[in-house]
């Protein structure tokens, strides 16, 4: 059972994680990809395969985007079809749900460790088709009848990434005693929006589920004339949101996404270097390979390529009052690999360094977000995106206010949703994109 | 306006619909398909293009599935990838909502005309890429503002004839003074339900788009111990759906669905028959071909391709009164096009020709659907599938009641679900076949 953390606030948790840092003993080392231990490069298409034809593939694909403008670009992206599990477990101790979290080291993570859910499975994984040790805990998940379900659904992750990767965001809710195994640690949500504030320790995963957490209501700062009886009143916004639901379908409809399988070696732009496939302006990406040496992991070395963005990015989403409502703002995307056509991405999604150049328009919005004085900028931390197939892949995650006289009118793809809106569309698949999803996390902590 | 159809229920509607038909001159003769205007044969796959390169093809589709067993087979399939528009035009007379219907001929009618939604338009037609008249009624749902949406998803088509067809429904109420054009028609919501008992006049465009129709709540029949009074508190069921949407993600999660391209005329088990292609067995559809000749169309000679069944459908849902609440028996389906792995599906689904082999398994409760007595069937008609696409398809849309002591444990794939999750699942995209919400806008009739 969690102690009391009322006197020592996370303190046995820091405890407990900065132990299992020191315990964790791993190296990464960058190798070239053609020399990565298991896996190689096609000879006729240069794409990087796993020699089981497991896990995932590095491919090229030439996209063609009508979503406003029509946009033509190439580039190399991950392939990894099956539906993996991420899975959080909850239980209540003293009448307070926690959260059954991992401490989990993953090759890509700028430090060791992070925090994952109780499950960050992959299909193959899970179903032991390698016949390695069972995933713990993931019978929760994969028994029906053994917990409640509080959420459930499948999610996108990075589109400009991955092509149509989805994985199951699964909450369950149980009542049984749950044997405690090394390397997992119970928190409640506070101390988990306490850790949210930290940069770098609660990963992707996990935020993505935990966006699909049912938060309980605040009704107690509804009146309040501030930025959280704003938020407040956001959550308890009329249910009704056809007229969203309509933008958004609008949107999908006016767009069309086509994508055709193109060999790696031979994408235009990018050229291999040493190694890696890089872009030659030295824009958006590189593939790189790593070897991996971790004492604690099932398979004490392994290889594997990974996707290192050339720089931290500014995941932000914008907010402004109305009518004492805080509403947010945001983005109908086309990416590279989105499932279907277009999702609803946070106000601000990019990495500032592929629009340094004197021509490059910079994408809307971003500097008015990063120009607020300190006290309309709500919430600021750094996280990483999923360390198991991206490297330092950190991005800055920021929730600001707008002035007051910020327009309503916008241009095209951006919509205004409330925190009500967010939480219902959360429940189903396919409208808000992974960094949607992590900023509500970030979002319900302010709640 | 409309007229007061208390004295004489649907007869203008009749009268109307009657003059339309006679009027309509038309002819459809089955062509073989390399002799079809227009249209080409690909010399090296067989398959069935239009040479402009527009419209829809008819391909090969060698599929995988893996839904509890895994499954192999290859059939043709119509790839239409554009996202057209089904639309409903709604404005109150007198306070009582009318919709605006169209009477519309399509080749593969086994009648001349049927009742269309507003506009029924491919993204091509509506776009005017053809620089032909506009589509009439269109800017209600294509212009932002210029009504009030009341529905607004993508929605599939047949997955077993369509590879990923989606159009989006839309609904849009108007208090504009809306001019009523030739061909068209205002009728209550009430009369709809007439027309729906009726054999083969909505059809299926306005069937789908019909299911997502905020249907007005009957308070007044809660009470009874009737059927109707069951589908009432199955309308007014508790919102939480939490525990449906788990078990229809597990369902998707643990599915997969592989297809290949692969050419129409190198297709196991199917060949050329005449100029249609065909099974060898005969069963499930042929690809045929029909010249068009039809005098109030804007082209009034066309060719086209069509997919013709080899009999006539049954699509069953089944319902069970749990503690005075109807309960709705969904099935997850995997067809060779869904667009997601999965949507949800009636109980029943099938055409019975398919499995008269002594040694075919039947579909599960086939039997037991089509034995029940007549009073235990609540809805009972024959509808269309779209005569734009299909060849005299037709289905018996049926609505049972079962016994009292039906199982509520059912095989894998099997949901219960609630008149208020339908109705819920409905305005958002791929939970609802087309099947399923085809039978829902028929259950509607029953409220």
């Amino acid at each position: 059972m969690p102690d009391d953390n009322t006197v020592d606030p996370l303190g046995r948790f820091h405890r407990w994680f900065g132990q299992r840092a020191r315990a964790t003993d791993y190296a990464v080392r960058e190798t070239p990809l053609g020399a990565l231990d298991g896996w190689r490069v096609d000879r006729s298409t240069g794409d990087i395969v796993h020699r089981t034809g497991r896990f995932y593939t590095v491919e090229g694909l030439r996209v063609t985007a009508l979503d406003g403008t029509e946009r033509s670009w190439s580039q190399p992206i991950i392939r990894q079809p099956e539906i993996g599990i991420l899975g959080l477990l909850v239980k209540e101790f003293d009448g307070v749900p926690h959260l059954l979290m991992q401490a989990k080291m993953e090759p890509g993570n700028i430090n060791t460790l992070q925090l994952s859910p109780t499950v960050q499975a992959t299909h193959s994984n899970y179903t032991r088709v390698h016949q390695g040790n069972p995933v713990p805990y993931v019978e929760y998940f994969t028994v029906p009848g053994r917990g409640r379900p509080l959420a459930d659904a499948l999610q996108s992750e990075q589109g400009s990434w991955f092509l149509g990767k989805r994985n199951r965001n699964i909450i369950v809710e149980t009542t049984e005693e749950v044997p405690l195994l090394d390397g997992f640690h119970w928190l409640s949500l506070a101390e988990l929006d306490a850790l949210l504030r930290l940069d770098n320790v609660v990963n992707m995963d996990s935020r993505s589920v935990l966006a699909a957490y049912p938060a309980p209501p605040r009704a107690a700062v509804a009146d309040e004339d501030s930025f959280r009886g704003a938020l407040a009143r956001s959550a308890a916004a009329p249910a009704d949101r056809t007229d969203l639901l309509s933008r958004f379908t609008a949107a999908k409809a006016a767009r069309s996404l086509t994508r055709e399988r193109v060999p790696l070696n031979d994408l235009p732009g990018w050229h291999d270097d040493s190694g890696r496939v890089v872009r030659e302006d030295g824009r958006y990406f590189a593939i790189l390979g790593v070897d991996v040496e971790a004492a604690d992991r099932e398979v004490p070395r392994w290889s594997q390529p990974l996707l290192a963005p050339v720089g931290r990015g500014v995941i932000a989403l914008l907010t402004r009052r109305v009518d004492g409502v805080l509403h947010l703002l945001l983005r109908a995307r086309t990416e590279a690999g989105t499932f279907d056509v277009a999702e609803l991405g946070p106000t601000v999604q990019c990495v500032p360094e592929n629009y340094q150049e004197p021509e490059a328009s910079q994408p809307p919005f971003l500097d008015y977000v990063l120009s607020l004085p300190q006290d309309q900028v709500r919430f600021d931390a750094v996280h990483s995106e999923e360390g198991g197939r991206f490297y330092h892949a950190e991005n800055r995650y920021l929730v600001v206010e707008a002035d007051d006289d910020f327009p309503l009118e916008l241009p095209d793809g951006y919509l205004w949703a409330t925190l009500r809106d967010m939480t219902e569309l959360v429940r189903h698949s396919h409208y808000l994109n992974v960094e949607a999803r992590c900023l509500l996390a970030c979002l319900n902590t302010l709640r």
